[in-house]
């Protein structure tokens, strides 16, 4: 596992280092992207958080399978908000383009705690997947507040 | 990689095994959902399919890592199209409720090709790529000519 999530990690990397324009037809469809990938994300997500916080029975496989996903997906939006994306159906605020650093950091800061709460699932242990699970949230609020329309 | 391949597949065959209600509080979440996974995708495979027709120059490390995401999103949808989920913005046909076995047989297919196209990617071998990928291409379009509206 250990080994995939490193290879996964260096070709993310890779691919954000890839231009926007070289990877959506139009700008619609990187808007299109970007939100498919937060919803699929933010599902797995749920489905950690209802066992974190008792609402669903801990299943350890189950968990592991949805923070693999998490973290896969965690990589995927930000190649998506490229110069020229606000546009559409998008709650994305302007300084997402005019305060990028702020943008990136923010990213950065999710997907370090989403990384962290993938390797706690590996754990199958339910209270490293709790203690891992709250600066998550607390990540995807913080951009959330600072870069989404309500 | 093979490891996590395996991991994976045996995750995604439980995850497919749970009850769509277990997984979404409501049934327009669920068209969101499958609906998202299809849109990221997609994306993957539309990007492998550029290098595979030479509309994009050839890359090993991006045609893996867009197969391995491919391969997770092709395993995600299937839950998503439980009972009372036919509704909302949804393009399915009534037939993927009335004829379930043969819409898990097209879905099935997919997953396969693409599995394929997994291993195809990962020997880093071009012709290997085109060669597995015409069958996901022609998995995707025989499930969506029989259940999905134009």
């Amino acid at each position: 596992m250990k080994r995939l999530s490193v290879a996964i990690l260096a070709l993310a990397g890779m691919a954000v280092a890839l231009p926007a324009a070289a990877q959506f037809a139009k700008p619609e469809d990187a808007v299109k992207y970007r939100k498919a990938a937060f919803t699929v994300m933010a599902a797995s997500f749920g489905r950690i958080g209802a066992m974190a916080s008792g609402k669903a029975p801990f299943d350890a496989a189950s968990a592991q399978y949805n923070a693999e996903i998490a973290t896969m997906m965690s990589k995927l939006p930000y190649t998506a908000f490229g110069p020229g994306t606000d546009v559409g159906d998008t709650r994305a605020k302007p300084n997402v383009w005019t305060d990028g650093d702020k943008f990136k950091a923010a990213a950065t800061m999710m997907q370090d705690e989403m990384a962290k709460l993938n390797v706690a699932a590996k754990s199958g242990n339910l209270d490293q997947i709790k203690a891992a699970f709250g600066p998550v949230g607390k990540a995807c609020k913080a951009c959330h507040d600072d870069f989404r329309k309500e």
